[in-house]
């Protein structure tokens, strides 16, 4: 059975503290398809970081290049240092039959999929905001303000759910897992980017 | 955790042979949010079928009448009966939150396609056509000419895959059907008909 695949863009995100991160690192670690994309930053390489593999460090001026030239996927600026994903990048690894996996919060996603219709985006939510509020104040330092902040910020981005192809609820980890595991073998079927070829 | 979940329809097609008819009951057995479609039927019943279970038996009046309506989603001649798919009978399973799913070959799944976009269609490939002969040879009583007449449809068929959302390869029935599993999981996550509600 002769086949060919294509490789496709993933952007998984939600607001913060849902376990987006949990579920692509699972993903990733479980199929071998499965890449993270690598950003291009202006921050330099902090201790074991290594260009090319967690980020590809650039310079202000090469930064302010690249925006000029729409390079970006999406792009933001984070304490002061800039971020971006290379549309390049992302291209050259779907191009080797890679699917790229984006975790990104959701003003990321909103550019990404603005710029990319036919990426496999997924909207990941927490089972109440009770559970986001004790999540959030569990694995950060954060206090109380900055909690109450990011809880506003995901009643905002869950609004915008619809703007996402899938929905998938984080209550039981194992669950959103499969749901999520699912949602990528699907899309792999699909016939715009599937060839099987019948001899 | 509140949430809705708007049904759905599926549109499983594929050559004679290929074995979406098993793949199709192995996903209504384990799945209770999934039914079979009843059809409408000019023909009298059989020993043991049941009016609204097996199919609807109607008249050729009414089958005449239901057709000037438009009210089917997809109609076919066999063998001098008439049988219809009828659009008011899916839209009511869908209603009730069920997925309904239409076994179909690929000319009922065409007409189908064209009135309801957002259907879920996926259509079931054979590894090989040498493997496909040896099915049709296996299961049918059928002549030689009638063999090689299916396998003729066959390749005229699979040259319109593209028109299917999904394409699985029947190499494999565990395989094929764990694919056919994961895109009907995929599909209830789309935010189109899938609606939790974050409190």
């Amino acid at each position: 059975m002769k086949e060919e695949r294509r490789g496709m863009l993933i952007v998984i995100s939600g607001p913060s503290g849902t376990g987006k991160g949990t579920i692509c690192a699972r993903m990733l670690e479980e199929d071998k398809s499965l890449v993270f994309s690598v950003s291009a930053t202006t921050r330099g390489p902090r201790e074991g970081e290594k260009e090319g593999v967690h980020y590809f460090f650039i310079t202000e001026e090469k930064y302010d290049e690249l925006l000029a030239q729409d390079a970006f996927l999406e792009h933001a600026t984070v304490h002061g240092h800039r971020y971006g994903t290379l549309k390049s990048q992302v291209q050259k690894m779907m191009d080797a039959g890679y699917s790229v996996v984006l975790d990104i919060d959701p003003q990321g996603a909103k550019q990404v999929m603005k710029q990319q219709e036919d990426c496999v985006s997924i909207f990941i939510l927490p089972p109440s905001y009770a559970e986001l509020r004790r999540r959030l104040r569990t694995r950060n330092t954060d206090d109380p303000v900055e909690i109450e902040r990011r809880l506003g910020n995901a009643r905002g981005e869950i609004e915008q759910m619809e703007k996402y192809r899938y929905a998938v609820v984080n209550d039981d980890l194992d669950a959103a897992c499969a749901q999520v595991r699912a949602i990528i073998q699907a899309e792999k079927q699909r016939t715009t980017r599937y060839f099987p070829v019948v001899e």
